[in-house]
């Protein structure tokens, strides 16, 4: 019987006592918090669950909201993950309510790009703050968060990420968030 | 360390010697086909494989393109799986090409309903044709399509069902449509 591999577009977040990023701080914003430790790894695939504290997994998939305009200008001027200078990383695992999962796509839409700016609040914090976005509702196994967004930047635009943290957390989208969870790292 | 239990809107289809369907067909309609089997049986959650010939799984999810007034209409006359008169099933697992996947969510949904009117079709076949989708794309462990629909019908209703199906693959949106496979089966 055919069995398939692993997604290729999976990764797995695992916080242990060893791991390429130091985890400076671990801050619950609402909801249930995450266990402190040391350090994080991120790894395609199933990573081995050997020491871990917590392990998050996620799949980076298509675009579910931006137009191809929005996608353009994204596109025109974004960077990639894993440049030098970028030496400090932001994971926020977020879950959003039953509320938002029964809005249809018009509706939600309308609260991420119309009321909430989701995309043009990210746009004007490019290419300094890089992202990657993972989705974890429908994993076959359940995972306790519905998205896992990695961010990376020079400690020059730590500020900038605050402010676009800011901006975001204050959205009509925000009210939606059940759980989330932001957790700040840095590498050498 | 936590670890979730099986997603709830998972559900595995099994074909096997064994189940509560019988397999009248498995026609290949564009693809590779998949091997020919007895019987299927549909479980909530990642069933045993003991003696499948394939296992094929998907999770139930969010709606991706429906506004809310479609919706409403689709909502006011649909009919939910398991009637008793529903003897006859079709399993149509599909894969989209990577045109598709790389196309943004306003292009998608121009060509699946402002061109393709694949909502108001089926629509047009309610309350006949009882139907539940299941994504597969992105799971962790790949599977070897991106959907999985399941259709019961009374017999009454099997050719307004074939009538359903040629309607829809003659649409601009089944242009990318690179594998699917049909199967039909029936309960005593």
């Amino acid at each position: 019987m055919q069995t398939g591999g692993t997604n290729e577009r999976l990764y797995t977040f695992t916080a242990a006592a060893t791991g390429d990023w130091h985890i400076t701080a671990i801050h619950r914003v609402v909801g249930e918090p995450l266990r402190s430790a040391a350090r994080l790894s991120v790894r395609p695939g199933i990573a081995a669950a050997d020491g871990a504290v917590w392990m998050l997994r996620g799949v980076v998939s298509n675009d579910r909201y931006v137009t191809r305009a929005e996608k353009e200008r994204l596109a025109a001027i974004q960077e990639g993950l894993g440049r030098d200078e970028a030496t400090h990383a932001a994971l926020i695992p977020i879950r959003k309510n039953a509320a938002w999962w029964q809005l249809t796509q018009d509706e939600r839409r309308r609260v991420f790009e119309e009321r909430s700016r989701h995309v043009a609040l990210g746009l004007a914090y490019l290419p300094a703050i890089a992202r990657r976005l993972h989705h974890c509702r429908d994993l076959a196994i359940s995972e306790p968060f519905d998205f896992l967004t990695w961010f990376e930047f020079a400690p020059a635009h730590a500020d900038a990420f605050e402010e676009l943290l800011g901006r975001l957390r204050a959205t009509e989208e925000w009210q939606y968030v059940e759980r989330e969870v932001d957790i700040r790292l840095r590498r050498e």
